[in-house]
């Protein structure tokens, strides 16, 4: 058995390689850019007034006469004189020979002449060329998480494809004679199987939509044979129970004999004691306590982490923050303990129910508070880490 | 003209109706349950062992004689007599006249008796039927935001449908001469347009899975058109760009003669001043600025809320946490401002960059620092108000 801190050690000092792809922006939400990216074009790529007005060669008469219209998108060449003015439009080409918008707020038309109220520095309003960004510039640097932001970026800059690291592909291995499936009434001595939607919703709230579910019957070669399909499809395997002592649990054997290395086994923490992490060259296996509220915390620790490190999160761990915890809370069972609670306005509870059985309490906690092995007791008002369970912020 | 706290006050007054549909419970990640669950069956269903080990009937005696054996999934009927034990694992059916399950590690096997080594209390290790639910108890309000604990808990109850509130299905309409689809090199006074794949990934990113784009050239005639097609589809509408004064934007015109009836237009803020608010029966339609950051920043204050508040969230505001401010900050506009910043460890520093057109500012930061037009000075280390940008809690 090894403490939280050893198994976080061990799950940071994983090498996990890398696997990148080039994708279309629209299908690289939420990843990693795998590429730093340079701009291929000036933004803007023209002198661009940024007003609505009238273009203009600066001098100090206040009298212009109109002589062209510039609207946005149009490339017209417009040889301006001066004390001519042309008539443009936000986002419009400002003419070659201008050198000043005048915004129509402080001009006076008349018919086709224009007297000027307020007359603004030389230059004003004309967005130089590459005035956001020059061609060649890196824009956004290799490992910058794709949001709608950074995509619009590249959209505007013409991009359409880039590279990014992939996600992993995931197999769940649900294994337990007791569990059954949905759609009949329960028999007798059986439960409905939950891990298997639970695991697969929580890796599609993280961005992980390749996940494939397998089931295996309490036999070792049962076991054995769903392993190694298992590991045929994904790049992670999580499984699902049948890790602790019990004479019928085959998970160890059958992962020793598809030559799955053990990393840990056993982790001095409640809930998720029994949790088991191996690899097999670039594959990577978590085996998770059956009961719901254990698997899913050792998911959140240990496993997700693991998964945004494959696909180049620089922070993998969901994110921690300090806390005043609302009531005392004594730990007697010398474990580390993490606990489902609801953090508001910087004070935490502890929710009622945390056996390890009771996965309802997870659904209405919004983070996981953090209690160390070798505390035995919390004042009211102490700071506590707690673990969100919101995300990976931006 | 309106002040943020009066736009703000629109979008909270405005009645939305819901939609209610029925799905799969894999189908349901991130939506609002629009029912109340009550439990169908009791869990456990029967007496279930808490532990590998031995099922007896409890007496002071320390030797028993195996009888029976009892695994995870089985359904025989087992009747113990006194001073017998019967074998079982975590999870299995506790024969019915037993009492009490003794842990293995405190048990001495020989052949097929055992000796036990520390006798618990009467009825320990046994799970009694609905330890954690009972039949017929409400175990999920109506409103609850379906994550993967409780969609792993309604599957551990056999239930495989259940009815949420409906996410709207949105339209986007980008308008303007001047964009230019990607694939090709840009046209003289041209840009490439980026706001509809920026909408439509922060939509994916926030739930929204339904938009289709529409577009529309600068004229009064194109844009009615593309407005009335865009709300045949969509039960939101938002528009971007040709909402400012200009004598080439329609768009005021255009959905006039479509019928939205204006809740507001024009905000006291920057960016994001020219944004347009109506509705047409239950269709709501914002027109956005034109500019990337501009248009992004309106979509998380105002847009944003109101989709979330179609979709039955109880807080349908983006969290709202304060921080420091880093560095001493001057806001000489009367306007509220939202700015773009990075926010660490409760310290917020406000990114450089922040013209209306940079929306490359917006793919690094975190949140959007909110300084209120009365404010015209804030010290370093000043609290101020920091809209997360991360996403909806759990």
């Amino acid at each position: 058995m090894i403490s939280v801190q050893q198994a976080l050690h061990i799950i940071d000092t994983t090498l996990v390689a890398h696997h990148i792809k080039e994708v279309n922006i629209a299908k690289s939400l939420g990843y990693i850019l795998a590429e730093d990216i340079s701009a291929p074009i000036n933004m803007p790529s023209f002198r661009q007034s940024a007003m609505d007005g009238y273009a203009i060669i600066w001098s100090e008469d206040s009298y212009y006469k109109i002589t062209e219209e510039s609207k946005a998108g149009e490339a017209k060449q417009i040889t301006l004189q001066p004390l001519e003015a042309v008539r443009i439009f936000t986002g419009a080409k400002v003419p070659e020979t201008a050198d000043t918008v005048v915004m129509q707020e402080h001009v006076v038309r008349d018919g086709n002449t224009i007297s000027i109220t307020k007359m603004p520095r030389q230059g004003a309003n004309v967005r130089p060329i590459g005035e956001q960004v020059h061609a060649g510039e890196l824009v956004l640097k290799k490992g910058t998480r794709l949001n709608e932001a950074a995509i619009g970026f590249l959209a505007g800059l013409g991009i359409s494809t880039i590279a990014i690291y992939k996600s992993p592909k995931v197999s769940v291995l649900v294994t337990g004679n007791e569990l059954q499936q949905h759609g009949k009434p329960l028999k007798e001595g059986a439960i409905y199987e939950s891990n298997s939607v639970m695991l697969r919703m929580a890796l599609h709230r993280f961005g992980i939509k390749k996940v494939k579910t397998f089931t295996a019957k309490d036999t070792l070669k049962a076991t054995k044979k769903a392993i190694k399909k298992a590991l045929d499809y994904g790049d992670f395997l999580l499984i699902s129970g049948g890790i602790s002592v019990g004479d019928y649990d085959f998970v160890k054997e059958a992962l020793d004999l598809n030559h799955v290395d053990e990393l840990f086994y056993k982790i001095n923490q409640k809930p998720g004691k029994p949790l088991w992490f191996g690899k097999k060259d670039q594959q990577f296996v978590f085996a998770l306590p059956g009961n719901p509220a254990s698997a899913l915390t050792c998911f959140y620790v240990y496993v997700l982490p693991l998964l945004k490190k494959y696909a180049a999160y620089p922070d993998y761990h969901l994110p921690r923050a300090q806390a005043k915890l609302h009531s005392e809370f004594k730990n007697t069972t010398g474990k580390t303990l993490f606990l489902k609670a609801y953090c508001k306005n910087g004070s935490v509870s502890v929710l009622p129910s945390q056996q390890s059985s009771m996965l309802n309490t997870f659904a209405t906690s919004n983070v996981l508070v953090t209690i160390p092995e070798d505390v035995t007791y919390l004042e009211p008002q102490e700071q506590v880490t707690c673990i969100q369970l919101d995300g990976y912020g931006n």
